[in-house]
């Protein structure tokens, strides 16, 4: 799982031109024309099939929760009226169905292992909000706000176990390989939020501890969403450890993709206030990788970073004041580093795929969801 | 899992004689006399064979994961010095590394599944005790008290998932049946503390509801517990299975003397307060089962209890009005029906055993185990 984070082609921060403007998020690497691939069907295939599973195992969940974790699903509103809620991108479910096609197993065969991982990772939404305070999810409040802190713990849990319940009852061998794989993930995952609390209280985070942290919160379930439909389907260790570093690579530019969206998305499109990431103080990518590098820019936003955790009015800063700070992130070339990185990932990741042998068809496909996480404007 | 809470030989609470005194605890039920077994051993040896691989496994986690769990299992004050905290009176452990010898096997051979045990266990203490707002475990203070809510919610997941992890990394067939049934036991758990939770807030729990809820709370991790060890040993469903059901009436059992302690216990021996669980205003079998019965005692504690649901000034209540509770609560049979049902279900859990072949000795210890549960103080 810990494959080194930075890959071979580590650049120091911020030895890049500062203050160039470079676009909000990477565009699409320069690459030999690949067979057109039809991303959105992708995403569409893997939430089809399995968001009826996902249901069926959450209406397993014993009253309230069942109807907690259906509102956390977007399934239904607070009153438990039907909802039609923002299910996310469904990266991941596309991502598991699509790594069962690699062993020349259906999609179908995928099926549970992107149960488990949905289930994993909203597990641990439900947990981190409550730690994190945040009152907001996809347009909604968030459980904790809803249903108080005792269901989002609660329903958390459930959900946990039943991912690993999901994978189990099926009795194969495959299964229990899978489960240890996503067990690992999933401590992963716990592993990357600890450092995130713990990097709340801190002056400075380096770019590795930064990057470190984003490969447990983000590129370790990844990982696995982009294996575990190999290993149902009976995948050799060498083919899903090769799956799983691509899908690590792929996490870690999903996540810079993420840290600039938090700084420069378009509220629009994103959902979030405009300098999101800032207003909540977040030593993202683009901050961190900024104050890692020389020069003027770096230093004073230092010094105003170091102020503002100290200002007892910095929630009533106004649009300027963060624009301020979005600006010299960018001139100590923070957000070019962040792109760079985005793009650094993505070839890696494509790259990984080489190491074993899988249907074209197949392999396009991964390098398409590839592209589509780095262009993504949400 | 779900085995018939009541077995065979259900009674109608409160049909009893209200209101006769009877001893705190059960006595030890007549049966013939058996091989003598020294409990006190039989506990060492699954501390000392569970507690190194226990420790080693806590010992991965990430700071500051580690000190948090150390600090819960008692093994460092909250200053970090090295504790010889109160470790419980490892039932879970004695009772996994025996199971291991009902198919002829070591008793290390249940170690993982003791381990694993153990971990689910910790990882619902700590989640319970900040969902329920409580202050103190094995008098000390508890981890969200020490170390905040965030980290008990973390230290949790990762204790869960690590349970996991001890099991899968076997990479055995029966490492993979016996954590398809350790997540069984863990929805159970989470089961439970949502109807406790859910229970807390209404007016009546009838006898039937909180069997259930004691059964999913205590009975089924107590179920695993009993048959880990037998099905890392290779035993066939079968035996897995009576074993469980040995251990759900066991632990339905252990429960009934916990819910009496809980009223009144010797606040010497538990470390708990005098009447504990009614200042807790805890829906426990004696409470149930007397709210339950007919008659006047019945009918006054009712209101009461009602009346206290309302009283502004309930923390500042004299031990004379829990004692003038507790007495209404004998008096109307419910402690009297409380220990019958402890009987009842230490009963049925050793007559389970007669399902399945295993050495005498073996036998002999899972009964001594059963009795010792009954007639402890603590």
């Amino acid at each position: 799982m810990k494959a080194d984070p930075r890959g071979t082609d580590f650049r120091t921060p911020g030895t890049a031109t500062g203050g160039k403007t470079v676009p909000t998020v990477p565009p699409a690497p320069k690459a030999a024309p690949r067979t057109t691939v039809d991303v959105t069907a992708l995403l569409e295939r893997g939430r089809t099939l399995a968001t009826p599973v996902l249901r069926a195992a959450v209406d397993r969940l014993a009253p309230p929760m069942d109807t907690v974790a259906a509102y956390h699903f977007g399934w239904i509103d607070a009153q438990g009226r039907p909802a039609d809620g923002d299910g996310g991108k469904a990266v991941r479910p596309a991502l598991a169905v699509l790594s069962a096609e690699v062993t020349g197993a259906a999609p179908e065969t995928g099926v549970p292992g992107a149960v488990a991982v949905e289930l994993v990772h909203n597990f641990s939404l439900l947990h981190d909000d409550l730690m994190d305070g945040d009152e907001q999810r996809r347009h909604r409040d968030t459980v904790w706000k809803v249903h108080g802190p005792a269901q989002a713990i609660l329903v958390g849990d459930a959900l946990f176990a039943l991912a690993n319940e999901v994978l189990l009852e099926l009795g194969t061998v495959e299964a229990g390989r899978a489960t240890r794989r996503l067990t690992k993930a999933s401590r992963a995952l716990i592993d990357g939020q600890a450092q995130d609390i713990s990097y709340e209280h801190r002056d400075r985070v380096s770019v590795e501890e930064c990057l470190e942290m984003e490969g447990n919160k983000t590129g370790a379930l990844l990982a696995c969403a982009s294996s575990i439909g190999a290993v149902l389907g009976g995948a050799d260790e060498h083919t899903a450890d090769t799956l799983e570093k691509y899908g690590y690579h792929l996490g870690l530019a999903f996540q810079a993709v993420d840290d600039l969206l938090g700084i420069w998305g378009d509220p629009e499109s994103t959902g979030k206030q405009t300098w999101s990431d800032l207003r909540q103080r977040k030593k993202s990518l683009p901050v961190v990788a900024a104050l890692a590098a020389q020069g003027t820019a770096s230093e004073r936003l230092g010094e105003i970073l170091t102020a503002d955790a100290e200002a007892s009015d910095f929630a009533n800063f106004s649009e300027e004041e963060f624009a301020a700070r979005a600006a010299l992130i960018e001139e100590a070339g923070g957000r070019e580093w962040t792109a760079d990185e985005a793009r650094r990932q993505h070839t890696i990741a494509i790259e990984a795929l080489d190491a074993v042998d899988m249907p074209d068809r197949v392999r396009d496909r991964f390098t398409a969801l590839a592209d589509f996480v780095v262009v993504r404007k949400r």
